[in-house]
């Protein structure tokens, strides 16, 4: 039985090395300028390998994609008796920003921002995410409330990265960024629990 | 007392006669390719005429911001009596999606599609719109829940345009797919109506 471990662990392994040497090149050179047997050459493999954990270039830059999907529903899911049916939401968004206020690492940024087919790609997996989190939500919630609350959930996220980035710019100490951060993800959350709290 | 209102008269069509030559061209040959100098010869104007009017070259696809912003502030301010701070977004978001189902015109969501700076650019003022909703709604509601909400009302638009696209890919009919779009943004604003009514 260490057989396949092991051989799962080696995968991972290489996975994470391709993603890794890809994130790098696209830092450096942009993403529409890397080849993908540029990512192969940097991380020691042959192009064929590339395209077997990665099928299409964009994968290699979002290569969280599925691992991102079974966290938001995770989050769903993540429940204690007696809560409504956002809390998990709730500590996943919070959790998200009491780790990294400021979003994702800056080579991320930079390269998502260099191309239109990444941001375009980027919001169509946002979107997918959403409709996942629509459609866990709807069992409970009807479909009407599950798609409008989900999308309310997805959409305070770039609401507190934008604001970040403006208090970041106003001089805002660190502390106090993440303190406003979660002030504001907090807030969110508590008027998305009332509107759906039965008013007795 | 007639000559002003034809002096304005007359600077709203030169105005518009070159945003509406500035949005051909771009059609025809994309944002980026497009020179002032062939907007203002399509126009039948000078260069310096077009940068008296337009500031800069994204004006000319962004000529309707400050009259959009104004549409804003109006619609937190229209109100009745009895009726919550919301009351007036709701009928304008209402109305948005009773005129325009599937959102602004093909033209312009195709310059849009194929320059980043456009969209970048366009991000940037649908948050300068957010933030002036978000500074009339926290009179009444408080800076964090003004913010918050003043989000959520602008999340519909995308959230509503992105579903239609879906629906008319499936096939849904214009009637029904309106009827769905007026539904969804209803939905939407009984939940934020909700969220900051008194629990008595």
């Amino acid at each position: 039985m260490a057989e396949p471990g092991l051989r799962e662990r080696k995968k991972r392994e290489t996975r994470t090395r391709i993603a890794d040497a890809a994130l790098r090149l696209f830092a450096d050179r942009g993403f529409d300028r890397t080849t993908v047997a540029e990512v192969a050459a940097a991380a020691d493999v042959s192009v064929k390998t590339v395209f077997n954990y990665f099928p299409a270039k964009e994968d290699l830059f979002f290569d969280r994609s599925e691992e991102i999907e079974q966290s938001w529903l995770q989050a769903v899911a993540d429940r204690q008796p007696g809560e409504g049916p956002l809390a998990g939401l709730r500590r996943r968004s919070l959790g998200r920003f009491e780790d990294h206020p400021g979003g994702p690492t800056a080579h991320f940024r930079r390269v998502l921002a260099g191309s239109a087919l990444l941001q375009a790609r980027g919001q169509q997996m946002w979107a997918v995410h959403e409709d996942a989190v629509a459609a866990a939500l709807a069992s409970e919630l009807g479909e009407l409330t599950g798609q409008v609350l989900a999308h309310q959930v997805f959409s305070v996220h770039p609401l507190v990265l934008r604001k970040v980035e403006q208090w970041t710019q106003d001089g805002v100490g660190d502390d106090e960024v993440r303190d406003r951060a979660l002030a504001l993800v907090n807030q969110a959350f508590d008027l998305m629990d009332r509107s759906i709290s039965n008013v007795s």
